[in-house]
């Protein structure tokens, strides 16, 4: 088996890492724009050889995991190449632009959408993990879409990750994950510029953070060229949480102003119920 | 060596056990508000014996570990019972009011102000953790109004507990941890709440949830009635960190309306310096 990743990073690396102890026999090409992420993959033995466009005429599996933004014009040239049994999957944040960019392809019935939601805050072929993926969730996005033997080679791989597998419309898919992800990551980073712009002349000062404060702002250190266009095309539903979000806060502020902290702490007790919520995730 | 240990949750009673540890000859004696605690307390080995305020005559160390709000009602009465040997210390989030409540106490001296920088989203007897503090940074304030033999004896506990020691002004102490913690546990709070909210109706939605949301809304977990009076305590302090929060979300909402999305990548990039300041804490 032919598996080609293209964009050899957290989510691409850790992905054919597992697919190499599951399949022994599969041969691992990979392409990446930067040719030292590519020496690194190799080196790391990520990946069995180095590959490019014109070599994926011989894949039976290619996943791409790039930008969600170089995704849209990388996919339909991948989709060109491929020979009709190959199966072409993503691993973007977002589904809805994608598969509209695909919806008319010749080969559509060659392209899963898809968005497994495991990762780390760490990005390059150095940060690709094996397990990363167990006991995680991977959302397919318009599966009728994708030939019935597709489809079942892709499971097939999935479920040896030890994923676990549901099904979404696109819109859906963005419209959520905006609250679950993206969100997530707009509150990290912004508590990190917060604290920053106060305290960058005293270092010091960060002595005083302990865990939790390391919990709130992890996703901080995310790559920012794979988060820019993932706010991008998701323009809409983040800024729908984001107002929501600082509506929230400015209401806490509020109730601070008016000393009204018995309605703070019925409003800390209700938020509790996040823990039953997170019960399940690691 | 005769411990008293008053309030015996994640913070008192991780200490107690360490104490246990390091002091194999301590007799630790507790006193909660809560008689189910004190029971929990028992069973789980981290007191010896149950105890009522008028035993704190015989005490040569108490450990006071209770909301920020009981604790300036409770530490004037503690000290009013010591003997003059006794070392009575607060570990509470919050240093100036509390300073303040004991400054004229003519027991001043027995009292020593710190903050340890360490817990778990948890709370109650069975969240103490044996080990929690090692490598932590406890922030000691006016140390110089303690009488000098105790200073020395609560640094031989806190070495032995491993942990790293700061001094402060109760002051600049309260402005820098509502930056560096309480904004934190604010930002958290909000984000489970704006989700909550959102996505109540629809359980399998957080399905969709990975460990990026779980890290962000983790402290949101964290007890109200700990919290609701570290907010009210650190007020002024509070509000100005949440209305500069505001003001950056709200301006990468801004930056998101306008398309201007180098420019986000550019405030991301920047505020992946994080990294740097997160090196060393776990």
């Amino acid at each position: 088996m032919n598996v080609f990743v293209i964009g050899i990073g957290l989510i691409g690396g850790s992905m054919v890492l597992d697919i190499q102890d599951n399949y022994p026999e599969a041969i691992i090409h990979g392409i990446d724009a930067n040719p030292e992420h590519l020496e690194k993959a190799l080196a790391l033995k990520i990946i069995h050889k180095k590959a490019t466009f014109s070599d994926l005429e011989f894949a039976d599996v290619v996943i791409i995991s790039i930008p969600v933004d170089i995704q849209l014009a990388v996919i339909p040239k991948v989709l060109d190449t491929v020979n009709d049994h190959c199966l072409v999957i993503d691993v973007g944040s977002t589904k809805s632009q994608i598969c509209e960019a695909v919806k008319n392809h010749p080969k559509r019935r060659n392209f899963l959408a898809t968005h497994p939601i495991a990762g780390t805050e760490f990005s390059g072929p150095q940060a690709a993990l094996r397990g990363l993926f167990k006991s995680k969730t991977n959302i397919i996005c318009e599966v009728e879409k994708t030939a019935f033997k597709l489809q079942e080679k892709a499971l097939e791989i999935f479920t040896k990750l030890g994923m676990r597998i549901r099904y979404m419309e696109p819109k859906s898919h963005d419209k959520h994950i905006a609250y679950v992800s993206h969100l997530s990551h707009i509150s990290s980073f912004m508590l990190g510029k917060t604290v920053i712009e106060k305290e960058k002349n005293e270092r010091d000062i960060f002595d005083m953070a302990g865990s939790g404060f390391a919990s709130t702002v992890r996703l901080a250190k995310s790559s920012p060229a794979m988060w820019t266009p993932i706010f991008q095309q998701n323009k809409e539903n983040v800024i729908e949480t984001l107002e929501e979000y600082i509506t929230n806060l400015q209401q806490f502020k509020e109730l601070m102003l008016n000393d009204d902290f018995s309605e703070i702490h019925q409003e800390m007790e209700n938020t509790n119920y996040i823990k039953q919520i997170l019960n399940g995730i690691k």
